[in-house]
């Protein structure tokens, strides 16, 4: 159950119509998500994050498809079931197969295993890695 | 400080020498991280982690750089140095630079941010994402 | 579904109820809510957690509704809907309004950014911020 | 050690040195964070941030100090170090002393105790709860 | 919902149903659960997995309760409601009572609690325990 | 760097004074922590701490070493490197081992492991791990 009402499409003031709009349209969706609808009880909240999305969409070198599947695995890692089912659905419309998927967790789960070993036997930097990005450019 | 005595390549059993061997044959590294002398310390635990990393390597729809750009993603939000330097050595190696690094940090904190709203607003699941997860196929 | 029964309070021993009256009053509920009824399940737990409760509530520089946001950001973090739900109901009760709400949200969701970005770029603290600390006395 | 160059004030493009020179104004500073300066190789996401940041600063209903606490919450449970320094600075020269830093963190663990008691007991939400938060208005 | 359609005994291939009935013979069950059912729709996510998980069963030093309360411990922090259903079954099996259970949670919830002051504090690791853990042997 | 000054015992109140002692004779320590220094800037949060320690500490069906393990797998999941040193040290001093240490930190990388595939697969749970948990009594 929300924490807040929805803002309905048609109870939205022109400046969140207008964001509701722009989101259907570069997303591609026929309705709004109550992701968007929720934000809206507070529109600077929605404003922020729409144009925080709008700077990741534009990225030139992740292309759509790889921004879904990172989205997917920071979601699996924060746990977070309405974010993992919308990224699934523009990853799916994206080409994600159940190959693709399958392999991400297995990515997703063997280097959050890593960092449960790292914490755990708490090792030292190798000066090699440390190095290496240092001196990359 | 580790927590266990580091496994040195030369005080170390046939059967961890020869996975040492593979590591450093397989990840082209020219020495043995402390990850991985320090799992040594419990050889069950090094070939279980190797064994799993092996499988992810073999990941044919996901490219090297990309398993690299999803590991730093997963280990910027389980917050792990030791993993995050060691994969962006790997990253750097394979191409990254600092336009694609930038992306895909706004990336990954973009959705993370998205996780902290669906937490504190619940957001029930729309319906149109829902359907669209199960009839992919 | 929860992993306990829930101990109701006709079903109580009297120490479980005496608790179970004291979270009503300093609560001002009418009923005992499930969190509570499930800890009742080993009493010791319930009696350690209501100590600690107390303890917080008994703050003196941090008003009841400043509680409660810090309360709401922590369960945002740790992605807990049960605690969500309580916390904002009593947000509420105190004069949360959605204003409140939504610019409260954004701090989590900024901060929580914060903390990726300083994971992925893994920045060195400036020794200003750390003399700063150390001599604010 | 740093996974990208810091970009220092000297060496940074017009674009960059106009927003380190607001956020030394805004934030009252003498000198630019390493924080910054790594975001700074990567212009997009420095802009992208620092306008985040305005945003959450335009808070109306949350005070600074609150704002700090707020943060050292949220960076207390995502375990960030640096964030860690830099809030505590800005919440001491806020006034911040070490009984309200006491109750802080107190507030932050009985919090996140509750969400480790909430996830092992798996407890349903009691509807009084549920309605309370759809009924505010 | 799930985010692929789980692979039915009578519908698996040869390989996978070999996995499934090793899966029901070691933990002794009668059906297949969704966890695996799920795993399956990539063959080799769910081979990897059982691999692992039964060199975790193999575990000679730490006895199979033992075994389910850590995994509770472990799942109440990363809060993963079908893990903790599975694993409480396998505890009640072996003989977790109510007891143990509270118990267990008060651990897992107070060193929880340390977690968070020793973030919010940055405390420095003491010399007396660093040199233990390296002289241990 | 700490956030705040550590109360050393000589300058500490006779309250916090008594509480050092009682730590230092139950732990079996010859010095106080940094830990409980810190903790001592705010005496109401070195209480509040120490009361939670010693509730568990008197667990009856858990044992001491056992405590410990869970405790490291805690540390190791919310990343916490003082913790996990301070642990480290006394599960060695109650007969860890390498192997049991490294039996330990492989059930939590699996299980931690389980959680990610949860999250990434969201699988339902199934009915009869449910009522297992119900009618466990």
């Amino acid at each position: 159950m929300p924490t807040v009402r929805y803002v309905e499409y048609n109870d939205a003031s022109p400046e969140v119509r207008a964001i509701y709009d722009e989101i259907m349209f570069v997303r591609t969706l026929d309705f709004v998500p109550n992701f968007y609808k929720a934000l809206a009880s507070h529109p600077a909240t929605l404003r922020r994050f729409w144009e925080n999305l709008k700077t990741v969409i534009a990225s030139r070198r992740i292309d759509p498809l790889m921004q879904e599947l990172i989205a997917i695995a920071v979601c699996s890692v924060t746990n977070c079931s309405y974010c993992i089912a919308s990224h699934m659905k523009a990853a799916r419309t994206l080409g994600m197969d159940d190959e693709m998927l399958g392999e991400l967790l297995s990515i997703v789960s063997v280097f959050s295993d890593t960092s449960r070993l790292a914490a755990g036997y708490q090792m030292e930097l190798d000066p090699q890695f440390a190095e290496a990005n240092l001196n990359h450019v």
